[in-house]
């Protein structure tokens, strides 16, 4: 792995001030290096820079954004060839050939296909997981079937590897000998096996149903006749739109991310980026109720493939490539990133009134910036990361009054579990045997924001009730009001930054600026304002969770922000639940984060308890979670007045005249638009390690690309 | 008052089967009397009918949907007749003429004008009111001044009515004279008065600042190239798209309102339908301090005015008249309802997978109807309903999955309160001598859901914690597993029924058929989901809000349906705190709600704290709030499936090639469309008594016909 290594936020700012080349921060690499062959294996990361290589290019080990020194090899990222020798396939599958065939209707080669569980280790201590057994057959994900195993594959030692335990139909077995045996003995209480003629289509996206009403037009398409509105440039990766201006960032473990986000002129977020994505699962089997994934590991940005234009975006959506690196070489996705303006449909201000000036509206565009990142969508895995929501669409989204809506939304398969009766209290049936498993997603969110320079403070706002009295009551009301109260508190300390919701909403949380006040005297803020499902992790102190998401049990948690503290996890924080890589909690150290640079760590998710609306895929409209930076007595006034996109009417002079107005002079446009372009969808471009354009690659290649840490194909 | 009363559910299903002319419900009015001069002056509500009339009309007393027998004249609807008695100037302004000019910089004849607070009444023995003065100029809601007057207009005899108090700068005075006193004896403590010159501008919506990057160019705008795909029967006042059909109503107290929902021919809803909005404010002064708004009161439905084209709604949207009935006649918006089709910007549904069948997206439309209703949105007027959010969007968006979208937004003008330090806990200062007052507004709505038919359940589904052993667990991950698990009970008891949402949203609630299941066994509902602020009242016990709106107390309650509990409350709720003409309350006594006809009363909301990005007008953007009403466990599968604005790819079978595809047939149509309307806004059409076409309106009788209850002139 090796990859850019972002400069410290002062080298930045400083650049940003002077903008002359001496200033331009040295550049950075950060490269991990799998010492596998040393008498302790491990894995260390390593600061490389400045580059490009020179006299005083140095290569050291990157320690100090860790609360570990190095990683223990059993929690490292697997390639492929770890699986890949025939040992696994002998010990692990071969002794159960019979039972496959019998027990679950085929084999490893033919109609069945396995995935493991995770997290594979606690402390670095073990690398072991469950296999589950399902269907090979299309949307895979939706037909576990009734076996499990439990595989060790600790060290570097494939001689050593075995498997430690067989669950068949809720009976535990030691060994492959005892399973056989019971499966020989006829004692295996079994599950009967579906008529191999079933249709099994419910799993695939193929339509079916009578074609709706109209459903054969077109439906509406969003034109800017008179030429998009935003600006991007290419090789800055610079964004702009009515006031706004960003800079793209894009890396491996989580994808697109945003740097100095202004409006108007002035920074509101130094960098805005997703950390991890956890899904937490439930159940009563050994693998749903084991499984508890960290998408990081995976790499969100690493499984971004291009997106289907007109379908994922508009159709005039202007799209972004991002490359990523891996042990195959670069991945360039030519649309990993899309942006586009959008109308909301509503206007954002709004007034009906009789005198001058009061009678108007502002349209309600937004600029939306999305990426999509799918984790381990593949056919006939040996590893797979397989539940719905990793076809997740990452949305920013930026209103013309300051606001931006940070979304995400899920789709495609969920991790599917096998349906028994004992299974009710965690899921619903979707299936004759298949059930959607109870499980949480959290994914916890980066935001550097600078409210009106980087000295910021953390606001409490209390929304409660009184009872008071006051000398101008009358009788007929009684001598007291019940009322609502404001109570504000700055919180100084760090440890009191772990941050709940209050219940009903009643009140909330904004970074301010406590010497830069408005106009009218208050504090300049941006409130961190809960959209969609504002919610943090159910369970709470799992073994599989202990130290590695502590960022989950909150809605959000504020730190003094550090360059030691670039990220709430890591890639091995998955693996490491015992003595994590990022620990969160230890950001908490008691420090004063009154008028400091200051990071606010913000959680969306979703509990998701799967209904049978979940199959084929679960639907973006209810699997969506946000929440909005917005100005709060930031400006002077809503400064979204200053849109041309508007009108102001006024009063006609004669009764039954129609009101006259004003438009700004910004008419609708209208001429023939361009063309949509056909719809067409390539294969993401391939480059060798040394950069060089690789050949075209086979669907099997690129479900390997794909699939790089969750996939072996179990072959003889 | 007269207007269309709804016939029983019963006769209109039964209808609904037969379709025989014979089953038509028999038509019914409902008519409000003001029985003024009976001898305790009462207001009656009477039923007429069936209508045409003829030998079998009758008209009774209609109580059997009321709380209360018959109203108190002080809690009626008032018109501008009561205020325009002379003695109302000479007792309440004239005697403080000279204090206006000097204290707050003129007259009510010149640059002031005043408003009162409710409500009005506590159980009906007095109808008393506090005035508040503001300066008259655009946005006057923005400019409060500090002179209170608390006014006594009960019974019917003018003679009576007399100021009881006058609070100015926190000083308090029981009679005019005493205040006058004060006023010349140099012991009035003084506000200075603004400088006649300061610029009043901000409180307009003038545009003002620099011209953004592009905005010259028009947004980009949604053009169905080839057609509409929804369908509207003007006469039947029925709108179907995508597998959905409904009808439309409308009235004076709320409004739109919908009707016989249904999705794939099979009834969702029977009735969806505002209830009631309230506005409860908090504050340090008398006005904001004792106002609690409930829009019903003040005709939602009679305060629609037409929409602005392309501004309120899409240029392609159709639209839809409403008219309703007032004392001066009938008056039709013909733009009160507004329909369209919206890309909501990011597919439905979405799968990246390189099985058959399984890699495709299905477009995200969504078909969104509107109404936008203002409340007593006027100047000068002397009654008035002037907080920001009585500008609301109503919106209903229905997706492609069975899902519906309840959502409202606001925008516009708040009821500014007069800043001064001791306000501090009760808002934010927006201007010099202007602050938004907080406040919570709930909006409660009607959803007669009819799951799988009317014999519904009310189902409550919790998350939590578990730990369990296993007997297949490891020592590596020790003996216990801490997960999350589901508990399903069914609510019997109608006390049981008024509910709240979890901490954290671990569960939820959903109308449910018991006794039909889908294909997997699990039976058909429909959830009530959580969208944006899904919030409840926070100040209860208020003796402004004892008894009257006790629905605002929860996230969402769940009653048995019965004709006689059509609504949660009443016009006249907003008068009668203490003996609500409506009790929501004794809806529930206890009924078992298992597999009956079940109505869910469902809130939204915001707690509005306001800020100086307020003025002039609240974002609807982050002033919003919504629920869902979808699918659970309804289908068999997610039935979005069908669509045909939708793609399916499959893998190319040579490397490099791209992906073929099967879009349907459905591509994007491409041509010159029609020429968006240009804009134009007119007078709406007013009819008399008669139902004959009125001559145009004047503004200022337009002022008067919007501002009906809110309205009087102060004129000598």
């Amino acid at each position: 792995m090796i990859e850019a290594y972002y400069p410290p936020k002062a080298s930045v700012l400083s650049y940003f001030s002077s903008l002359s080349l001496s200033d331009i921060p040295g550049k950075y690499a950060r490269v991990t290096i799998h010492h596998g062959s040393a008498p302790e294996p491990v894995v260390k990361d390593y600061l490389v820079g400045p580059l490009p290589i020179g006299s005083s290019t140095r290569m050291e080990h990157l320690t100090e954004i860790y609360h570990l020194d190095a990683i223990p090899h059993n929690a490292r990222g697997f390639g492929t060839r770890d699986w890949t020798l025939p040992e696994i396939f002998e010990k692990m599958a071969a002794p159960l050939m019979e039972a496959y065939k019998e027990l679950l209707g085929g084999t490893p080669q033919d109609t069945l296909t396995t995935a493991g569980s995770g997290p594979f280790s606690f402390d670095g201590s073990f690398r072991r997981l469950w296999l589950s057994w399902r269907r090979n057959t299309p949307g895979f994900f939706l037909h576990p079937l009734n076996l499990y195993q439990y595989v060790d594959i600790s060290g570097t030692d494939p001689s050593q590897w075995d498997q430690l335990k067989i669950v068949y139909n809720h009976q535990v077995f030691n060994s492959p000998e005892s399973f056989m045996e019971a499966f020989h003995n006829g004692s295996l209480k079994r599950v009967p096996v579906i008529d191999p003629d079933t249709d099994l289509s419910y799993s695939t996206r193929k339509r079916i149903g009578a074609q709706r009403d109209l459903d054969h037009l077109p439906g509406p398409r969003s034109v800017s006749f008179a030429g998009l509105r935003f600006r991007v440039d290419r090789d800055l990766q610079y964004v702009s739109w009515m006031g706004w201006g960003l800079y793209l960032g894009f890396d491996r473990d989580m994808g697109l991310s945003l740097w100095d986000i202004r409006f108007r002129g002035e920074r509101i977020v130094y960098e805005l980026k997703p950390q991890e994505a956890l899904a937490q699962y439930a159940g009563n089997d050994p693998f749903q109720a084991t499984t508890a994934w960290f998408d990081r590991y995976f790499g969100m940005g690493q499984s971004v493939r291009d997106m289907l234009p007109g379908y994922d975006c508009p159709h005039e959506a202007v799209y972004l490539p991002a490359t990523t690196y891996s042990v195959d070489g670069l991945t360039t996705q030519q649309r990993a990133i899309c942006i586009f303006e959008h109308d909301s449909g509503r206007p954002l201000t709004r007034h009906l009134g009789y005198e001058e000036n009061e009678f108007g509206a502002v349209k309600g565009y937004e600029l939306v910036i999305r990426s999509i990142a799918t984790v381990g969508k593949c056919v006939m895995l040996f590893f797979l990361r397989d539940d719905a929501e990793t076809r997740t669409l990452f949305d920013y989204i930026f209103h013309l009054d300051g606001t931006i809506e940070v979304r995400v939304s899920a789709s495609g398969y969920l991790q599917a579990g096998f349906y028994d009766e004992t299974q009710g209290q965690y899921g619903n049936r979707i299936w004759e045997t298949s059930m959607g498993s109870l499980h949480d997603h959290v994914i916890n969110y980066k935001v550097d924001l600078d409210v009106a320079g980087t000295a910021n403070s953390l606001l409490k706002t209390t929304l409660s009730q009184e009872a008071i009295t006051q000398p101008w009551f009358e009788d007929d009301w009684g001598d007291e009001v019940i009322q609502q109260v404001v109570t504000r508190e700055y919180i100084d300390d760090e440890n009191d930054a772990l941050l709940k919701f209050p219940a009903n909403f009643q009140g909330g949380y904004a970074i301010v600026n406590q010497q830069e006040t408005n106009k009218w005297g208050t504090s300049r803020g941006y409130a961190i304002h809960p959209g969609y499902s504002p919610i943090h992790n159910t369970a709470v102190g799992s073994k599989r969770l202990l130290k590695n998401a502590n960022w989950a049990r909150y809605n959000l948690a504020v730190s003094r922000r550090k360059e030691t503290e670039p990220s709430s996890s890591s890639m091995w924080n998955f693996n490491l639940p015992g003595g994590p890589p990022v620990d969160f909690h230890k950001f908490f150290d008691g420090e004063n984060i009154t008028q400091e640079d200051l990071v606010a760590w913000v959680n969306v998710g979703m509990h998701h308890l799967p209904q049978s609306e979940d199959a084929p895929n679960t639907r973006t409209n209810t699997a969506t979670s946000s929440f909005f930076l917005t100005p709060l007595n930031y400006f002077d006034h809503d400064v979204s007045i200053e849109s041309t996109n508007a009108v102001l009417l006024k009063n006609p002079e004669k009764p039954g005249d129609p009101f006259t107005y004003d438009d700004y002079g910004v008419q609708p446009a209208h001429c023939l638009p361009e063309h949509p372009s056909p719809f067409e969808y390539h294969p993401a471009k391939m480059f060798d390690l040394d950069g060089r354009p690789a050949p075209a690659s086979s669907i099997e290649d690129m479900r390997k690309a794909s699939e790089l840490y969750h996939r072996i194909k179990l072959e003889l």
